[in-house]
C-alpha cells in the first residue's frame, strides 16, 4: 500500500478513500486556483458556495432524496440530534423509541427530558445481539414519531427491514450506515448521521428531513441553533457551517459516484462482510455473537473464548498493520469496522491473519 | 508569494499560516508514521490523544490560562454559545449584556429566552462606532454574569479595557480576537470563541471557563451536549469532538509560539493595524468611521464617499490579488480583516493599492 498506510478498522472516525485524501492534499494551499485553502474561505464566497451546493446536490443524487426533503449540514454529532429530534418533532408530546444498543439508549434517555417517551421494544435482555422484528414493536398510533438506530456500531447489528410505523414518521440515526447501500428516503420522516464513519471527518452532522415536519415555532427554551427550520431556511448558513468536512463530504460523494453509486457500494460492502462472516461461521476459535438476520454490513464483532486470547489477537494484528480491532470497551472482544473506505484487501488481510492466528 | 496564493481579507473563515497548511498537507495521508490521516483516527486512540491533550496544553501555555479554568473544544460556533452561556450560567435568572454590534445583539436576544436580561449599555444610536466606557455601564450587582463581545467584526471596534464587573463574572465572546494579544484570563468567568478567524478552520469552538461556575445540575430542557460540566468532565470527549480542527489549532499554536507567543503576536498585529489606520487618518478619499479609542486590531473598516467608489475599489482590489475587502452586507463600505495569519506584506500591499486608487 502506498504512503505506508495501514488498514484501520476503527469504528469512527475511520478510513477515508485514498483518492479523497490525495485531492485534499493536492488542494491544501490553493483550491482550484482560488489562491486559498478551503479552510480559509469565507463561507459566503462564491467559490465556497459551489462546494456546499455541490455537496448537497451530489447527496441528493446519490441517495435519491425526494424534493420535499430538506438537507442540513450541522454540527454536534448524533449526540446533539438526540436532543434536537424531540425538541423539534414533539408536538403532542409522545414518541416511541426502539432501543437496540448504547446509542439508541442514549437517544431514548435524552428524549425523556422533553416528553412522554415510550419504549417500543428493546433487545437489552439478549445483550443486543439482534434487533426486534416488526411483530415485537409496541407502537402508539398517536406518537409524534418513532426513533430507531439503523446500525448499531458497538453490537454489530442492524435493521434488515424498515419498520412499518403507519402514519407516524420514522426517525433514524444512520451514523454508521449512511451511504453504505441504497435506502428509500421517502420511508423516513427524518434521517440523521454523524459524518465521521462513511461521509467526512468528525464535526459534520447530516440531517435529511421531510419538510412538512419542520416548524420554526418551537418552545422558547430551544436554542436557535437547534431549530431545524431555521437551519434549513438558511441553507445551513445561519452561522458558519463546518466548511472543511462539507468539502471532504463532496469529495467522498464524487468517489462513491465513481464506483457505481450506492448500488455499487452495497455490492462491495456485502462482498467484504461475507468474507468475514463466512470465515467466522466456520472458525472453531472466533465466534460472531449476532443473530444472522441482524448482522451489520459495517461492524463485524467477534470473540475468542478468553479475554487473554482476544487481547493477544488485537495486539498481534496491530503489529501487522491492522489497527483498532479491539471491541468497544463496554462489550470487549473484537470488532472490525469495514466502512465504505475499507478496501477489500483489508478484509482479506484480516481474515488471512485470523486463520494463521487460529492455527497457532 | 508561493503556491500562487492571494491575500485574503475575509472576516472569517480567514487565512491560516502557510507553515500550518504545509504541515497539514505533508501529514495528510500518514500522520507521523501512524499510517493514517488525522481525519481517520479514532478520537480515543493514543495517537489522537497526544494531539488533543497537546492542543490544550499549548493553549494553556500560550494564553496563560490559570489551573482553575477548564478548556473545552466544542462545536456549534459562537451562535450556540449564545444559548449555552445563559443555559449554564443563569442561577438567579439575571444577566446583563453590553450590545456593541450585530453578534452581541444576537447573544442578547438569545439570552432573553432564558431569563431576565438587562441591557447594560449599547452604542446602537451611534451606529456602533465605538464601545461604551466603564462609566456608561448599568450593571446589576445581583446578576449572574455580564456579557460582552470583545471585538466587533462587522463594525471594526473592540474593547480597549476589561470592564470592571465587581464580583459578577464577566463572559466574553472573543471569536474575532482570541490569540491576537495577551489577555488576563483570570479577569473573566468564561471566554468563548469560534475558531475560524485566529485558531483553526470552522467547526471548532473554544470555551475557557472558571471551574466554580460550572455545574451539572441544570434545567431538564438543557441538551446534554450543551452542558459545560459534562463536556469538561469528559475532556471534550463526551462524543466525537471536531478532531481535525483541533489538530489544526495545535499547529497554529505551535506557529504562534515560534513567533514569540501572544506578546510577539500583539507587536505584529499593532504594526499591521497602524499601517492601515495611519494611512486612513491622512487619506482624503477613505475614512475609518470608528472612534479612535475603540479601533479594532483585527478588522479595519473604511469607506469612500459613494457606494460606487466602494464597489469599484473592492473589484479592482480583487483583480490585484486582494480578496474579500467588501464590508459586511449590513453596513457596506470596506473591511480589511487582518487576523494573525495575514502577513505584513498583505497590509502593505493593500495600503499601496489604496494610495494608487486614491490618486486615480
Amino acid at each position: 500500500m502506498s504512503y505506508d498506510r495501514i488498514f484501520n478498522f476503527s469504528a469512527g472516525p475511520s478510513m477515508l478513500p485514498v483518492p479523497v485524501l490525495e485531492s485534499a492534499r493536492e488542494e491544501m494551499l490553493n483550491y482550484h486556483g482560488s489562491g486559498m485553502s478551503v479552510m480559509e474561505m469565507s463561507h459566503r464566497s462564491k467559490v465556497y458556495d459551489e462546494i456546499i451546493t455541490g455537496a448537497e446536490a451530489l447527496l441528493r443524487t446519490v441517495m435519491g432524496i425526494p424534493g420535499n426533503y430538506k438537507v442540513m449540514f450541522l454540527q454536534g454529532g448524533a449526540s446533539l440530534q438526540f436532543a434536537m429530534v424531540p425538541m423539534n418533532l414533539l408536538k403532542s408530546g409522545k414518541a416511541d423509541y426502539i432501543v437496540t444498543g448504547q446509542f439508541s439508549g442514549k437517544a431514548y434517555d435524552e428524549a425523556k427530558k422533553y416528553g412522554d417517551i415510550g419504549l417500543a421494544a428493546t433487545t437489552k435482555g439478549e445483550t443486543f445481539s439482534r434487533v426486534p422484528q416488526q411483530s415485537e414493536l409496541s407502537l402508539r398510533k398517536d406518537a409524534d414519531y418513532v426513533h430507531i438506530c439503523f446500525n448499531n456500531t458497538i453490537y454489530g447489528t442492524r435493521f434488515n427491514y424498515i419498520p412499518d410505523t403507519g402514519n407516524v414518521p420514522l426517525v433514524a440515526d444512520m451514523s454508521s450506515c449512511i451511504l453504505s447501500e441504497p435506502v428509500d428516503v421517502s420511508k423516513f420522516g427524518l434521517i440523521y448521521a454523524g459524518a465521521q464513519k462513511n461521509v467526512a471527518p468528525a464535526g459534520l452532522t447530516i440531517v435529511i428531513a421531510r419538510e412538512e415536519l419542520l416548524t420554526k415555532e418551537l418552545p422558547a427554551f430551544v436554542p436557535t441553533m437547534c431549530n431545524y427550520a431555521v437551519m434549513a431556511d438558511n441553507g445551513s448558513m445561519y452561522n458558519t457551517p463546518p466548511c472543511y468536512p462539507i468539502y471532504i463530504c463532496k469529495l467522498v460523494l464524487e468517489w462513491i459516484k465513481s464506483i457505481g453509486g450506492l448500488a455499487g457500494m452495497k455490492k462491495l460492502n456485502e462482498k467484504k462482510a461475507a468474507i468475514l462472516y463466512d470465515y467466522l461461521d466456520e472458525s472453531a476459535l472466533f465466534k460472531n455473537p449476532v443473530s444472522r438476520e441482524s448482522r451489520s454490513l459495517m461492524n463485524v464483532t467477534f470473540r475468542a473464548q478468553s479475554d487473554e486470547i482476544n487481547d493477544s489477537f488485537v495486539k498481534e494484528a496491530a503489529k501487522n498493520g491492522m489497527a483498532n480491532l479491539k471491541g468497544h470497551r463496554s462489550v470487549g472482544g473484537m470488532r472490525a469496522s469495514i466502512y465504505n473506505a475499507m478496501p477489500i484487501e483489508g478484509v482479506e488481510k484480516v481474515v488471512a491473519f485470523m486463520k494463521r492466528f487460529e492455527q497457532k
